[in-house]
């Protein structure tokens, strides 16, 4: 059974992530926060009550950083709410974060585990670079980061930039460039795999009432996709997991990833070479996801949640 | 019957698009010559040529900028061979180019007109930026600008960068600005319009003089692209023609194009924003084309000529 | 006598460094404009004006450029007034601008020359920046360019970059990197060729016609450096005249320029790297001038106006 | 008595800014060390033997980032030496830094302090960089940072860019960018704070072990600026220690300082605005210094060790 850490910042699909990775064979060694799709006080609030809410108070979060390395924090409470969980109230948690930051527990955990741990990241990569520019002595401890953020095709935050790396490139650039395994699930990934309203609609069937939550955080982050002229909605931050869960179900190749950290047009891009030397591929992009397939995994853990 | 002055550096694929364009219904007013795939005494030396191999060498050619504006020159004679033309020896033109610059006489043909010109540019577009910085009047005699050129896919000089861009992206970017109405062939269409050695066969098989050259300028392109593992040709300058010649088979958007004149790894690249507001939108840029019905009107255009 | 042309964007100080070398021993084979201290319209006016009021209206004027190569233009009339003459009326010449366009002018003079011609720009360098891309051919034909832009100290336009570079760093990249020789006057010098109250005074009173024109020109100057918190004015443009008439008056050394053509805090900077080898130098960089001298050719020389 | 936080890569001129700050009124609570000068085993290892050479083997020592955030480590052995101290072997220390990394080690000090502590940091900014990212809670325990780096006139690993900020120019960024109130010693200050032979001379007669061994460290340093051509050599890091003991000796400004941190040659330059809006002004720049006075400090200072 492998274990992990999980680096979000909830934030609607995050929230579904975690709820997958609840049901899935890992052993889940702490949730840990970040600044993105909302305020960090709002995204550990937010991992708390999921945790609780999902029955597993027993996982540790610690609480990361509040801001971007060099640019000012831009935040989504425009697509994931005011409450960055889609107007959906949880019971509040009844415990705080640890005591030390979010690098500090990340590095402790890493540093005293004797098998290598695979690390989950599905917001801006603020942490995760702090981490590795820390504590660099961690990189043979990590097994391999799966990442949704950055595109080989088009981004959401500008035409070139996704919005986890576009919000941190500088971050996003240590960690692509550290020599850790990266697997990347971009928006040329997660594009492929939405999720139809029939579906939520039997999700919503299962009447449990983590599988109804679930059903509202799709709902909410649905209608801005609908808002913004897309008939299906996507869900990226979960790529990130299922494609750890299931990984038959996705294709992919290495490419040599470098993150546009200049100022011009084209910031926060993920430029990918896929036709660099085989040595300096550092990153496994993926390409294809069987989305039914994902659909019935994603479907089938709710219900047993 | 509309008027075109046909921009180029050829150049294999130029060479194929100008045998197009003179089988076209398009009154060519005049060749005008950049340096790109290769040096400015060659692509000239070769527009010369081929208009008179073509029997048409009433048609005048004039010589443009030998490099681009602040980048150093680079040249493709590993793709085009040491004459640019595929070492294809045609006769040796009788005449000379035009005594003015190719910008010059641009701007002279151009409000010399009574009517609107179109433009084809399938080289580093030096010349065309120039044209537009010094004789901003000419805007209003221009139609529009047909661009072999970007790409909204993936780049062949850099992951993210197409050559003619790439090559001159301050010139491009002056261009893409100008404000005049501009039809992009980029790489993301153009690999769609491949040649499949099968039917590079049936031109050789027309036994044309004409027919044997252009077989051998596709031939000695495609030993290239296969030299590059891919398994077809593709014809990149000869899709900024044929879209004119049978616009009904290509489809496109209009979106609002930007070329990244920085000095970081995103260099070159055309950043195409679908989502820019209607006014914005600058550039018509090609998305899909019915392959087979333009290999017909290729095919029997040549057997034609 | 040495032949010379004049790029500028009359503008204040331009009209001084105009008169100067009009009392020169220079033979002035034209005026070329530019935008740049006002609008294209207004500054090809001012030089007609000008070379008419100063009984030299045989020398010929053309227009050029009506914007920078990429950016978009910026003007300078909070420096230079309404008219960019600080309000000063002249009589309208009764004759207009040269057929072609300056940089054609330019060229077609240049190529006729049986001898080397001095280059002055004292403009944004829009147009020699075309001429050299259009025509490298030139080169061959200029003995030196004479510019006032750029700085090895601070800017005026931003922390670092001077206005006739930073309005148009491209063309300023393709003049500075020609290989052609080049001297520049840059605000690192023209802060140190400033004029006091008491020196307008005296030339005020020299009474003629002329001489009561420079000193509105050098009041009206004044109070824009004042108004910035100046106690005296600087004489920028003139510096390019004068270092050519007394070059004696002046020290300098040569350095590698490169100008920042990236679009973060550094654009339009010139970078000048004294430590290069020596081939690599292609700018003699003014650094000192006695000004006391130099007042007193000024004054001298619009005494004999 | 101020307490006081030491962030260095020693260094040859960290050894005689260590030493003087040892001989203030200052109390030391720690000695960080970073990559830069040299690797930070050999940086760690310096400061290690110099707190014990000195006779303060109390201070404590943590050791910091081995590289900058994104760029990689470029050391400057070449100007400090194989063991960066100038070939001085120092009696090896007999003990270790801290187990903690030393951004933690700051954070740590900084939030148990009842007081403000003031930071002076003499090496690439990555320690401090990562210490305010990680902890921004700090920064309300911090007084001010003294920083020898940045410059408002030339650079010295490029023509524009100085060492310290070049060699992270993003950890930089963050720093002068955060709020808290700094003191920048950059080059246009620290090339006035020359000392010359004669005055080395004077410290190497008085003869005890500190003086000689300070003497040796003056004198290597002093060999790298004649072959760079200098006639006296620099006290760069002495500035950031000596402005905080004898402030009424230098004179300074309010700027707003941005780092380059684009790609193009004006990386890792600090641009100083002195114009902008008082309330955007960040950084108190050092634009003179008294250098008799100070030698005499300095030279009373090693005496009294």
């Amino acid at each position: 059974m492998s274990k992990v850490i999980f680096d979000c910042d909830p934030g609607l699909d995050d929230a579904i992530a975690l709820l997958l990775l609840c049901q899935s064979e890992y052993e889940i060694l702490g949730v840990t926060t970040v600044a993105g799709n909302h305020r960090i006080e709002v995204t550990t609030k937010n991992a708390l009550d999921l945790l609780s809410f999902y029955g597993r108070a027993d996982i540790p979060v610690a609480k990361g950083a509040e801001r971007p390395l060099i640019q000012p924090l831009t935040i989504a409470d425009f697509v994931h709410g005011p409450n960055g969980l889609g107007e959906v109230i949880l019971p509040e948690a009844d415990r705080k974060p640890e005591a030390v930051h979010a690098v500090e527990w990340m590095k402790n955990t890493l540093m005293a585990s004797t098998e290598k741990i695979t690390l989950i990241a599905i917001g801006p990569l603020t942490n995760i670079g702090l981490l590795l520019s820390m504590y660099p002595e961690v990189k043979e401890q990590i097994k391999e980061i799966s990442i949704m953020g950055g595109s080989t095709s088009f981004g959401n935050i500008s035409p070139v930039a996704e919005a986890n790396v576009g919000h941190d490139p500088e971050a996003a650039q240590i960690v692509f460039s550290s020599g850790v395994p990266i697997r990347m699930s971009g928006l040329n990934l997660t594009f492929q795999m939405f999720i139809q309203d029939r579906e939520i609609e039997e999700i919503e069937a299962l009447s449990t009432d983590v599988a109804k939550a679930a059903a509202k955080f799709l709902w909410y982050h649905a209608a801005f996709a609908k808002r913004m002229g897309l008939e299906v909605d996507q869900m990226h931050d979960t790529c990130a997991v299922v494609s750890l869960m299931e990984p038959e179900a996705f294709t992919g190749r290495m490419a040599k990833v470098t993150v546009d950290t200049g100022w011009g047009p084209g910031r926060g891009q993920t430029i990918a070479d896929f036709r660099a030397l085989e040595e300096e591929r550092n990153v496994f992009i993926y390409e294809s996801v069987e989305r039914d397939r994902i659909i019935d995994l994603v479907q089938s853990a709710i219900a047993r949640a």
